[in-house]
């Protein structure tokens, strides 16, 4: 009997050697007979069995779990834990493991790419070319603007110091936690998240979707926001409220977003039909590095699981409390 | 009678400044008729009575010359000189002017973009999303990757600048001139343009057009690139020969280009067919600032002929020598 589901439709494409590790281990495994990204009721449907889930974004919700009587380990490839109910796989004796290091320098990377490219408006260019236009878009330099960080951790604090080598006028950052040092080695200013939403001519979303960042950027935010500013989330869908940055975008023609994570994925909604919007398929991680390290240390988690060993990287009970403290 | 021809048709149009400049001088002033790029043909019908000629890529032909024998100044917005017969205005006595400085920070910021769309293929994904698609790239991060920049004057620098906050395994540079300097301050490497070619992940292009320079990048040096390899071009069409470009990409999936510069503008031909090329408008030059920049120092230059009074940027001779060398 196979002991190991494996949910990440594209777990071992980039590169075997998670599958070869898992191989080396003698552990039997599945990967998702889907071909896609599962719907709960799937999950539902075929987790029973299974001692071990390497999970991806997939909604483990409680139904699941009462599906899943023999789930000893849920090991997250990525660092987002809006898919797992915290207390429901505690109460249930379910070990969570996350990959919190691993995703952070591609998105980083990613999340630049996207603010140069809206600032230049590089796909409108690459799209209206393509239509036989030629219409030479004049932008901003990233060197005169004020960019807005939210979320300084992994990822965010990346962003910072990319963005540097721009020297932005300013740099504001928001984060529940400060640190000082930050601010006075990179020229940075910790504020408030209302100052970001006025003064920022660029901000990027770097928190985890929890109960109190669910529709942290909503039509009062938008409606605070300069109105050729530009919004950036490679975090997760959910933070923005769609349906009120579509309107903002609909109504204000300078304004600008990218958007790489969405609340249903694969999206199809009214975001894909606007030209002001740059959209993306949850890439942020997506480099072959990345994906990589993501994956082999999601199954080297479930290796220490069968040989007794500790885990290198167990959720730490920081992240259960805010999921409760919503 | 109005002294001064102004072939660029967005001159003014970012800020008015430029205008005002000329107006507040009582410089009277006629901007392009044609509303778009014009040809040698129709620059040569117009320009006859002008004493100054405000000039962005125009064909400056020496057919254009012969029809303007009131022509005392050319003052080029941007830097490149492709497109002015520098001898045959000596010869003539027409002073040339450019504005070298102002276009760099733009162009150089616009080079990481498409460099960092290139590498997670955001284009593609942005354009899948618009089919109903939802297909997640995986790319690979600079961070990881040797870069070769090919040219390393005001934009070149620029660009290394931008490129050491990544960290990039190793930079490569070529340029006719060394700058020991730059490579031990920043970690980078002075080496030949084959190598280049040969070791490079992604290569980047800051040199002038000359006659060194035409076709610099032709079937030959494509095919010492790297299967998976990126090339950009902002710097000049024609120093990447466009049919060989077009067959590299068509030969190989993986590899994949960036063009925001053609012989012929605007540019309608296969390469805006081709899903691994990434297409823009001749937009590297073009932000706000720097779009002001470039025309407040082309009409200050019209206004110091006016008053007689010394140029600030004349072309200088290195620029006459490297038209003549080829």
């Amino acid at each position: 009997m196979d002991k190991v589901l494996i949910t990440a439709v594209s777990f071992g494409q980039t590169d075997p050697d998670p599958i070869r590790l898992l191989e080396q281990e003698h552990l039997s495994y599945v990967i998702n007979p889907y071909g896609r990204r599962l719907r709960a009721e799937e999950l539902a449907g075929i987790i029973g069995p299974y001692e071990v889930l390497i999970a991806a974004t997939d909604p483990i919700t409680e139904a699941v779990l009462d599906a899943a009587p023999n789930l000893r380990l849920i090991a997250r490839i990525g660092i987002g834990l809006d898919n797992v109910p915290l207390a429901a796989t505690r109460e249930r004796g379910i070990a969570v493991t996350y990959t919190p290091d691993a995703p952070a320098a591609a998105v980083a990377e990613f999340t630049i790419g996207q603010m140069l490219a809206l600032l230049r408006r590089t796909a409108n260019a690459d799209r209206g070319m393509r239509r036989g236009e030629w219409h030479r878009w004049v932008g901003r330099r990233l060197g005169l603007l004020t960019v807005g960080v939210i979320g300084v951790g992994r990822v965010g604090r990346r962003v910072v110091g990319h963005l540097q080598s721009f020297h932005p006028m300013r740099i504001l950052l928001n984060d529940v936690n400060i640190d000082e040092d930050l601010a006075r080695s990179n020229g940075c200013v910790w504020t408030d998240r209302e100052t970001i939403f006025r003064e920022a001519d660029i901000i990027t979303l770097h928190v985890p979707l929890t109960p109190q960042t669910r529709n942290m950027v909503g039509e009062q935010q938008l409606a605070m926001m300069k109105p050729d500013g530009i919004l950036i989330n490679t975090a997760r869908g959910g933070i923005v409220n769609e349906a009120a940055l579509a309107a903002a975008l609909r109504a204000r023609v300078h304004f600008s977003a990218a958007v790489d994570v969405f609340v249903e994925e694969p999206y199809q909604g009214e975001l894909s039909g606007l030209e002001n919007c740059l959209l993306s398929c949850h890439m942020g991680s997506g480099t072959r590095d990345c994906r990589l390290r993501m994956e082999m240390e999601a199954a080297q988690e479930v290796v220490r699981y069968f040989r007794g060993d500790p885990f290198a990287s167990p959720v730490p009970d920081a992240e259960y409390l805010m999921q409760v403290e919503g």
